[in-house]
């Protein structure tokens, strides 16, 4: 590689957020266009606990688009998600450039090929929707350098359908639209980061294992074989999205709750009616959800909710006002054997509850969870100016 | 209590098996009368196996109705489904004995109150629908005992509904019905028990706990709460019944086994669906599940089907000629740490398999099953000449 002297014009880096649906995405109406059968309603998490990070670098001496996670380089030809976006991104900017009249300098700019670096400030095997918030990043950063005008989400959905969600802040929908090639199933902000200040997440992570199949293979599994799964998306979705609506706008935690833990459940039902079955809840999974219901049982109030992509990894919602409470009760019942708070614990720092804690637990078979990050709703995509590709070798830093 | 001399028409005892259904009951259209939302088919398993024995006693010195189960007596005031089975049995042969113009004696007997003894030979708190046999072989000794003609199994379904698929031997229909007083929701029998010889059982017990949450309460609940199960009901049931049936009357295994398998995880799909989730898998079934599409991809061939109803016990079916190899398998991956497979294994005895064993079980997590009970095809109640009443006491016999 020749001395290069990338400049700030020649590189881009962007963060993006993690995305826990609430209205569950789950089965495509076209595989290579990512549309999916049904809208789907996320929260986007704090980027302090939860982010990828992505820096794009382009120059004419690049001879081959190139890409890095966490510093490993990975295969492009064969990505048919990322080939997908960056034939689109580019098809815009060239698209954006000849309307506008640009010169060819920038038309041109769109033939070099670029170098992609994207780190995750969080294990990126945990199971935590790592590549929608690596794909936003990705697609953020490529539209800024591109100076590609306009929504993205379109742009993010080909990488990872649920990576359209990660390109806003707070609240999103993802419409799935109704055009055939797929320009309107795009993400939409509901309400923005700061809407709901007193919602906490804890994520509890059950395990860090990768998953026996992966989301795109499993939903293609159910759209084949469930029988239940047409039946959710054409009867149940739509009223669940207008109550979980009108839920969030009213700040309404207990009918947030309700539809919120009835989704995860229905997502984990059409799994289970897959064929061959699928299972992404472990044990520690399933005695998590009996802990919550017997525990807002045991309150008279529905204050905790739950709910599970595909994996056995729970996102708990609470507000902040039984944060401490809920946080100590699961310290006890999933913490370690051994007696250190701070470093299962993660992310957001709250007060340790110090009173007697109800006795209600008995029925919860006492289980380890690995660990527990605090977060909150978060913004959209962030630019940063801190790089992480090298200005002269045009490769990550280390 | 007076000496008493009990002759043979005071006494009759039957027996009754258990049955696995395989298009499954879940959820009732009318909760006084026991009535389905869907027909449902099962097979009736050997008595030799699994059987309850029912003998009952009347006398006119006894001064209240009794039951004792497995020699310990229960109460019968407060059990609503035994004084619905009692109520019912009375009234069809005071009305059959009134259209017969039979002597007084005969109808003045239907008044007099009787002592019910019934006991498993096998444990009643495994979950393996004690309470089906039970109630079927009560009701075959109380229309004995009264002289009750006609189909009784819409008798026994008053007491639990799926005891009505008890009544009849093979693979049985509990026909739905359409009248609101339930007088068609009555049991049919599809083919006798000796149908197809080559089918085997295995049981692989792996928990005697007892249930959380009850059939009876855990179906309302589904009832009340899924957003699937009508859909099930109206648009999966009927088609499933139809090829089932038509597997069964080709034999055809393969065809078999999937619907089996798909109406099993469709029912453990809807509890899953139902809020609070209910889950009557464990761990062990999770992985028995595994093992069956495990070993059915690596032979090509579905050569093994589970079913589960409302418990964690699986139970498998499975040909003959495949019995030894699958009850290696199972003994080598969910077998006792120790080595002691005649305690394993009960019930029919097969041809132990001394081949090398394939080698695609590194899936699956190696758990421990409590027994196995191999087991067939069977007929529906028996009259037995051995009561366990004495007629002496009019109490069960030690």
């Amino acid at each position: 590689m020749d001395y290069l002297k990338l400049d700030e014009s020649d590189m881009v880096t962007f963060s993006a957020p993690v995305n826990i649906a609430i209205i569950k995405y789950w089965g495509k109406s076209c595989q290579k266009l990512n549309l999916p059968m049904n809208s789907s309603l996320s929260l986007n998490l704090n980027q302090d606990h939860l982010q990828a990070k992505t820096t794009i670098a382009t120059s004419s001496t690049f001879i081959k688009d190139r890409i890095w996670l966490n510093g490993k380089e990975q295969d492009v030809e064969g990505n048919t998600r990322l080939q997908a976006c960056l034939k689109e991104i580019r098809r815009l900017a060239r698209l954006q450039a000849v309307k506008r009249n640009e010169d060819v300098h920038r038309v041109t700019r769109c033939s070099q090929k670029v170098h992609i670096s994207s780190r995750n400030n969080f294990p990126t095997a945990a199971g935590l929707a790592s590549s929608a918030a690596g794909y936003a990043a990705l697609v953020a950063a490529l539209g800024q350098l591109y100076r590609v005008d306009g929504d993205l989400s379109g742009v993010a959905r080909c990488g990872s359908g649920s990576a359209c969600r990660s390109m806003l802040g707070g609240f999103v929908e993802w419409v799935k639209g109704g055009k055939s090639d797929g320009t309107d199933s795009i993400a939409q902000q509901f309400v923005g980061e700061e809407h709901w200040p007193e919602l906490r997440v804890l994520i509890v992570v059950t395990s860090a294992q990768t998953k026996a199949v992966g989301s795109t293979e499993g939903m293609q599994r159910s759209v084949e074989t469930s029988a239940l799964l047409q039946h959710r998306v054409d009867n149940v979705v739509p009223d669940r999205m207008k109550a979980l609506t009108d839920a969030i706008l009213n700040k309404d935690f207990s009918a947030f709750a309700e539809i919120c833990m009835k989704e995860s459940n229905q997502l984990h039902a059409v799994c289970q009616d897959t064929f061959p079955p699928l299972r992404y809840l472990n044990n520690v999974s399933e005695q998590i959800i009996r802990f919550v219901h017997a525990y807002n049982e045991h309150c008279s109030d529905t204050r905790v909710a739950y709910t599970f992509d595909a994996g056995p990894n729970a996102f708990l919602f609470v507000l902040e006002r039984h944060l401490s409470e809920v946080a100590s009760l699961i310290y006890k019942i999933f913490g370690p054997a051994t007696d250190n708070a701070t470093d299962f614990f993660r992310g957001e720092r709250f007060k340790a509850y110090q009173s007697d804690l109800p006795d209600f637990e008995t029925k919860i078979c006492p289980t380890s969870a690995e660990y527990v990050i605090c977060t909150k709703a978060g913004p959209g995509p962030l630019q940063l100016f801190e790089h992480n590709i090298s200005p002269k070798t045009g490769l990550p830093l280390p």
